[in-house]
């Protein structure tokens, strides 16, 4: 694209209505359209900021976030989304806050809110509830805008949930969308989202779930492969079967990782821990019972080694489309020799991938932005349009 | 009030001159003039904001918190109140920061202020402490800005010390004025601060002390109850004496939670620790006597668990004025049966005034940012005018 | 200087184009016209603030700050020339970050980087580590903006490395300049950087190298002096040699306190640990021998007690120039009988100089802020002038 007025018309020729006011819990939760228009904007945001033009929205107002797990980048990326459009952020550490101290969600939820535009939260830890708190969060300020308590409701953005990490496919699928010059090229590719092995244990589900559950909206033939034991939510894979369908692709699964990378035009080869033992971790970690989380812990890494042959190889990649596939990686890889002793990947082979792994991720915090953005205006192409008239530079000149 | 010029017509007919360049410690230093300039401007504040006007008066600058003690709704507040004005929080956290380090507060106090116009400091923990230290801090930064260190004198917000919790009161006040609809109401209105049993021990006791050195001045009759041996500082209850004789009301004690209860208008029921228990708790840790203030603590959960009958139960509150008294907390509240066994109120009881309760708290951040506008601008009045007729969009349209 | 005109056509007497997009390392790394360009934005930055001239130049950025160690002046220094100039402060905490998770340098540089226009490090504490690191840092993101991942490449502020703390030297060298009158009076003046005791063990290099680095540069006669065993890197007593035969002034070495505080003009007592023993902790350190570490430390501080009478007391000030030396101090200072039994500084000459030592910290944050401003602008004289023009006031009026 060249112009912004490119991004107005694509924009203006799609249905995102419900979008105004909303929130971003899962994309399997969303339109088409409603994705397009957050790939839309997270390029035209992207564009802007390139050719130095403002994109600051807000003169006041507060981002919240929220993380129950470490982070680096999707806290960097949710904190350069908010700076972006001129929001604040305010990390929430429960730590610091009363929040351990027996506070009620709906309660801290309000409190926190007189001046948020936004609330990021990420909380993977546990089966059916991290999505589920979300709701609550949302639920609650959607109570506190109605009684008049909040002079606006938060937007909430699921920086990553136990059922999926809409802000981690979405960049990715963006990435996928410039790599192969449109959505339209994506028909009929195949792509292979895999298991890979890791020495460390008990990585999160939502990544392999958020790309099965939105990779499949795009005509694309997506393969999910993982040791047997391995398996995802069946819900998540009822959608990806479902979304296969209507968007004439296929979507289907294999407990044979060669099988999944041969002549595959996009690879995504990743450790995640089973549902079951997470479902299984989650009710001992509601009984408390630590003894029997260290159990299973060394139970799953015993589990993990038995498939150390899963691995991103050299000699695999060369069974891919061309032994070009593109590789994708939500990072921080396990990479083979580098940071572990066997991982998910060669060396060799992330070496080759650095620059487009490292462009992947630069896509999200257009994305988070993008959410933003839709959820605050009726007419976002009437808002970037004054905004490019109002050409205020980011840095000044 | 339905126009900002009424708003600024208010402040013209008041006198705070000595408010500018000041800082805020304790709500009986402040005449009734300079705290209905408080309120009058939090009530603009939030007027501009509903209505889209953006409030932002400083392009930069830095608003410090320094936090002695766990917060969210006082942390969030003040982070709104600056964030609202345009200032950019900056936490000195004494972890990371090296006042831990035997640094003197005279030096950090300049240290951190070189383009800080705010600083906010709970400092709760023990009698004789905070509000002194925040004298010291004030004391240093002023002449810091005498001897052409700091271009500017930072502004001291107090978000809680051992003796006033102002920002709690004021927008407990400013809540109770829209509540009955104007200051002029509120004569002759009976208002309960009565302590109420909680599992935890040690609540500070600048919540009670807040409550009636500010309410007294208004004209209502107000009751301060609590179990013998929970007294509050004898100065404050000075003071509210001397407020209730100046402003027509009254002021009265007693040990008996029904007698405060019986046709209030106002109930506050909360708990709190007893001041000499306080007292002896800041000698124990002055001398470094933990196992002392490990028995001090147990014996004053012992003595509080003798008063589990003092609670704000549906039947006290039938006894309350025409069984409607507004029910009032600083949050968080323990309620009996959902937060603990056995609390402060009951959880029926919660649940009706839950959304009173949250307004009440939405004050906070208006009040905390009234506080810092009206020490940094010498006419509020013309300021607020001027940034009508700006009108710069808090959300861009 | 009474207009911004002096300061902007000061600028355009210097020649400092290879600052634009560069980082800051080391002062000897920088030509004399580009530390007079530092000083001079410093100085007019400092000029229009006092004259509530905004001299916000970005819409929008971050400013990634990065502490190995812990830190209130620098953090808060770094903070406010972010603020300053528009960009938000984002702490790398390593604590939540993933970096502590075997990220590499490279990959974690890109993640953060994004929107990030400045990254300030400090990184003082092991021998051949913290400036390699800034570097490692910088190489990644340079390459990353080459490689189309970032849009901008963002710029290194040395914080404090293991061998220099460029923003510490460079604020004590404008208060010098300001004390002093301008840069013109400081030839053929003396200044002592000597070595004092302190109870507390393993103090930086960073400070002494940083000092005789830079002050060597502007003619004066400046004397390093310090116990036998307490050197600092050779290479940076070479480049300090090298700089006084360029600038007409001297660079001398003594085991004297006595002999260097004779007739100084100015005078830096301060305590740091002996090279060789800094360098001995690393290796213990990269093999994780804490044990030996310990052992060290002990030794060392057996060592430093050996010299207690290295101290700044009030006998030695009277030998100084008209008994009347600058005092400085990088702070805090360990002064006797205050902050520890017996320290660096005697407490009666410490008071006496309290304002100008306050006054020698305010010129931080202005340092940081012009060398961000002079790696961002192409023209920084014409941003100058045009921010004068646009006058945007700091606070509303």
């Amino acid at each position: 694209m060249k112009t912004l007025q490119d991004y107005i018309d694509k924009l203006n020729a799609l249905n995102f209505k419900e979008m105004y006011n909303g929130d971003f819990f899962l994309t399997w939760e969303k339109t088409d359209d409603e994705l397009e228009a957050v790939f839309t904007i997270a390029d035209a945001l992207r564009f802007m900021r390139e050719n130095n033009i403002s994109t600051k929205v807000f003169e006041s107002g507060l981002g919240i976030s929220l993380f129950r797990d470490n982070s680096t980048r999707t806290r960097f990326s949710f904190a350069s989304a908010c700076n972006l459009l001129g929001l604040e952020v305010q990390d929430l550490d429960e730590g610091k806050s009363q929040v351990a101290h027996g506070e009620t969600v709906r309660e801290t939820a309000n409190m926190i809110s007189f001046m948020a535009d936004v609330i990021g939260i990420r909380d993977d830890m546990y089966i059916g509830k991290g999505n589920a708190y979300m709701h609550e969060v949302v639920d609650s300020v959607t109570q506190g805008n109605k009684d008049g308590i909040l002079e606006q409701k938060p937007t909430l953005v699921n920086l990553q949930c136990d059922i999926d990490h809409p802000t981690q496919a979405m960049a990715d699928m963006l990435h996928i969308i410039h790599e192969f010059g449109g959505v339209e090229n994506l028909k009929g590719k195949k792509l292979a989202m895999t298991w890979a092995y890791s020495p460390s244990y008990g990585k999160p589900l939502s990544v392999p779930q958020g790309i099965i559950g939105l990779m499949t909206r795009f005509g694309m033939d997506v393969v999910l492969a993982h040791p047997e034991g391995y398996e995802v939510f069946p819900e998540v894979e009822a959608v990806a079967a479902d979304n296969a369908k209507k968007s004439g692709g296929t979507f289907t699964k294999t407990n044979d990782m060669a099988e999944a990378f041969k002549d595959a035009d996009i690879v995504y080869p990743k450790s995640w821990a089973p549902f079951a033992a997470m479902e299984k971790r989650t009710e001992l970690y509601g009984n408390g019972d630590f003894e029997g989380i260290d159990k299973l812990e060394k139970e799953l890494l015993a589990q993990n080694a038995e498939h150390k042959d899963w691995a991103c190889t050299e000699e695999l990649m060369s069974t891919t489309k061309d032994g070009k596939a593109l590789y994708m990686h939500c990072l921080p890889a396990d990479i083979t020799g580098v940071s572990c002793e066997t991982g998910e990947v060669d060396a060799s082979v992330f070496d080759r991938y650095r620059t487009p792994l490292y462009k992947e991720a630069s896509f999200k915090p257009y994305i988070i932005a993008a959410m933003i953005f839709l959820a605050k205006f009726a007419d976002p192409a009437e808002v970037l349009k004054k905004l490019e008239e109002k050409s205020t530079p980011r840095v000044f000149e």
